[in-house]
């Protein structure tokens, strides 16, 4: 899969429908939480263990959600002109110097109350 | 970027950190929604004609939200096993058949009450 | 607490401010989910146990974001002209005859999968 | 509408289909997530100006979603111990001081970048 490719081909889908009015990134943030929220929704009555044993039923949902937060992610980047590959680069470098291995090893603490 | 790649690469960091046990599918999906609505906040308060028109900073600022969002998006897939490429492309074909192109045009509606 | 006094109060406090501009039903509806999100933030790496065992600082904040979310739903229902106890009323007749207390006891299922 | 009569019935309604075993406060926060979500998704593709102009069809819907939340934040308040009217008091406090009329009088700014 290729990111650029995915937006180019995203572009073309609202372009035919006539859906560039609509997806003001205002609109496509909401879509994106709507959809985030609907994954989530599939875990929120299970136990932990429980979510990482799901039947290939509920996986199928899980998968099909996931792939929709996907989609609006990659279309809001290409909306607002921020590129996806660079930016990951970015925080994936910040995460690791927030979160020093020696520091955070076994801790679900966020990085500002680390010792 | 490579999604694959960046899988692996999310992992090893979760396990050098022993944060695998923090990485149930539960919890990811909360924290992705999470910063899904972090990214959002960022457009609560703009039209939605300004919220296409951002300055460098909140452009730069809501760029690492979306890459957060991305993150966590392929770690959560990585951690259910589920492959992100064929769910897009599922996705993708499903949108075409619920919104054909003459229904759809200039339209908001759901599938389910477009005419 | 009386909801229609809090709701007249909330309307002075956006009045004063001539903040009504912004208090579209579309923007307090993200404000909200925006709020809700950010209760759930405290609770996203906590097992589920823990989630019933906060420190006092840690229930101090969650009590302000309750707060938060509180103030939105009310503000949202007097924007809207919603009536919340009548609203709140018939949801819970809804779920008493959705979940009847012998098919739904000790399940975890949505109603339209219950047997 | 009472709020401490309104949470009594809300964990009598659980308690008799044995649910808190389900209302661990990490649960309920995802579900009032979960609820806040879907009272949004109402609105992703409407303009401001629309959002303010629903049919009743569509305000009897979102009457019914926000019932969801202001039950799911009881509910949560409930089985934490937080006292709503207090958190609530304190809070339009707090907004009070952060946001003083003359300073943010027809500003969306965020108390923070206030001048």
């Amino acid at each position: 899969m290729n990111i650029d490719d995915l937006a180019a081909r995203l572009r073309a889908f609202a372009r035919e429908r006539d859906w560039e009015q609509f997806h003001a990134p205002k609109n496509l943030a909401m879509a994106l939480a709507v959809e985030a929220a609907e994954l989530m929704e599939h875990f929120q009555w299970l136990s932990e263990r429980q979510s990482g044993e799901l039947s290939p039923d509920v996986k199928r949902q899980v998968g099909a959600e996931l792939a929709d937060v996907f989609i609006y992610t990659v279309r809001l980047a290409d909306r607002l002109g921020v590129e996806l590959g660079p930016e990951v680069e970015a925080k994936i470098r910040a995460n690791a110097a927030k979160y020093p291995v020696e520091k955070s090893r076994g801790s679900a603490k966020k990085y500002s109350e680390l010792p």
